[in-house]
């Protein structure tokens, strides 16, 4: 398994006009939570599966903080009371409640653009690598990925979307991002087009996996464990995995996305096994 | 003169996914207000003035996008009933009266991370003249550009900002973004670091004439005119160049930033005729 980078991604510069101090103090508020690093992880395993002739890891660093900070923000703007209105994240007062709405919808804008400026600057990859790179983050946390499938999400409060519906909501919504984490690592890996597509496969299954689960934990684990409120899709109506498969037919899916995540990684051989740990571990998590 | 590039900032592809379309619905509304393209202008200008060998058209044409959309998106955040709270812009309701918040906040951050895939997908110009602007427009979009600028003009509401900084503010919240579309324009146009050091000076002076002239027109303007809420600053209490200059103060110091700013071009020459007449321009606007 992959060791996690720095508890830090990305913080900022230290600011010479006192001005913004409280806006700094916000994002550091932001940054320091504890999170998974889902993404990071699987940026690397992604590069490790390439390769195992080392790739920069200040290159890999800075990439994986880029990833996480676009979590990060997208986590900050989607608490906010227009949005899913969730006053609590990572065990902490969600960032306006700790704050205020205006300074929760600055930080994460600053952070989007954080994110982008970060692969600008890393060290150890070429203008073409972080071409394709902030291409592919873009995409990702764009209007056909992210953005988009949180659009979805919103809207399907009270409605009936059905499991094809609801997958590919969250294949915008977490699955674009989780995927761009492959893509990167791929890329700063020199990866080819072959490797790219069945990290990519990989990645799709492997992220539908991962809101399986999600929803499964929305039901059966407590709220300490979790870090965040526990049954809010359930309370806004929304559909879930567990409402349109039960209990059951949701453990089950995961475990089929689980394998089917597993036969993609087949052609890397040894040198995939961070991720196919990885993709056990998410399916197996507890929180 | 320049022409300005087509009203299409970046219009987005068309859907597969039909769950978007109501947020495809409100970028568009969004793209399509009619705005003063200022941005855009002073990036034509900018590479016009640095060579009359011809700039690819369509890689600036892409840049500009980039630059107008990140202005776009701050716009519609920044009329979040969070933020400065208006109902009007550009002579139509603003976004989240037109649609709701949560549209108004992902419409927002979609086109942020559009303008970035923007410049990543720009024909005509190097991965390296790529990554400068990224780096740049990140930079500038950021928390140390117009996201804390914004952040301080919110803080701002009853302080007694002196001079100082009021123009820290204003060359953070509206400067730097002003300052990156001519630097994008610049390294278009494969511009020396003399010169792009001239035509960001020549962009601090404009950038601030542009915001003292806000400031007076809010006063002296009528609404249809301007195509939005006039008097907002005086009714919070937020300081201006006017409350703070008076209005003969402000309308002379905006004639002072007007020569500074000419004074920068100087080294160009001729070339340089169409950012001088955008300058002039900017300052006898009367919206």
């Amino acid at each position: 398994m992959q060791e996690a980078t720095t508890n830090d991604p990305g913080m900022l510069d230290s600011y010479t006009d006192g001005s913004t101090a409280g806006l700094r103090v916000a994002c550091n508020y932001a940054l320091s939570a504890e999170g998974k690093r889902v993404r990071p992880l699987l940026l690397l395993g992604s590069a490790r599966a390439v390769t195992s002739q080392g790739v920069s890891s200040a290159a890999l660093s800075a990439v994986s903080r880029a990833i996480e900070i676009v979590h990060i923000y997208s986590l900050i703007h989607d608490d906010l009371p227009a949005m899913d209105d969730d006053d609590m994240r990572r065990g902490k007062p969600s960032l306006h409640k700790a704050f205020d709405e205006a300074t929760a919808i600055l930080v994460g804008d600053g952070l989007q653009a954080r994110a982008f400026e970060l692969i600008a600057d890393a060290p150890d990859i070429s203008a073409e690598q972080k071409v394709r790179m902030v291409k592919i983050l873009a995409r990702a946390a764009g209007i056909r990925g992210m953005v988009g499938g949180q659009y979805t999400d919103i809207q399907a409060v009270d409605s009936d979307l059905g499991l094809e519906a609801l997958q590919r909501m969250h294949m915008m919504k977490t699955g674009a991002l989780i995927q761009a984490s492959l893509a990167l690592g791929g890329i700063a890996a020199n990866a080819s087009d072959e490797q790219l597509e069945a990290l990519d496969k990989y990645g799709q299954h492997i992220g539908l996996a991962f809101q399986v689960v999600d929803d499964i934990l929305d039901v059966e684990s407590d709220e300490a464990t979790l870090g965040k409120t526990k049954g809010k899709d359930a309370a806004a109506n929304k559909p879930t995995y567990v409402t349109l498969l039960g209990l059951n037919g949701a453990k089950s899916e995961a475990r089929r996305l689980l394998a089917m995540s597993l036969i993609e990684l087949d052609s890397f051989g040894e040198s995939a096994d961070g991720l196919r740990d990885l993709a056990r571990y998410l399916v197996k998590r507890d929180r």
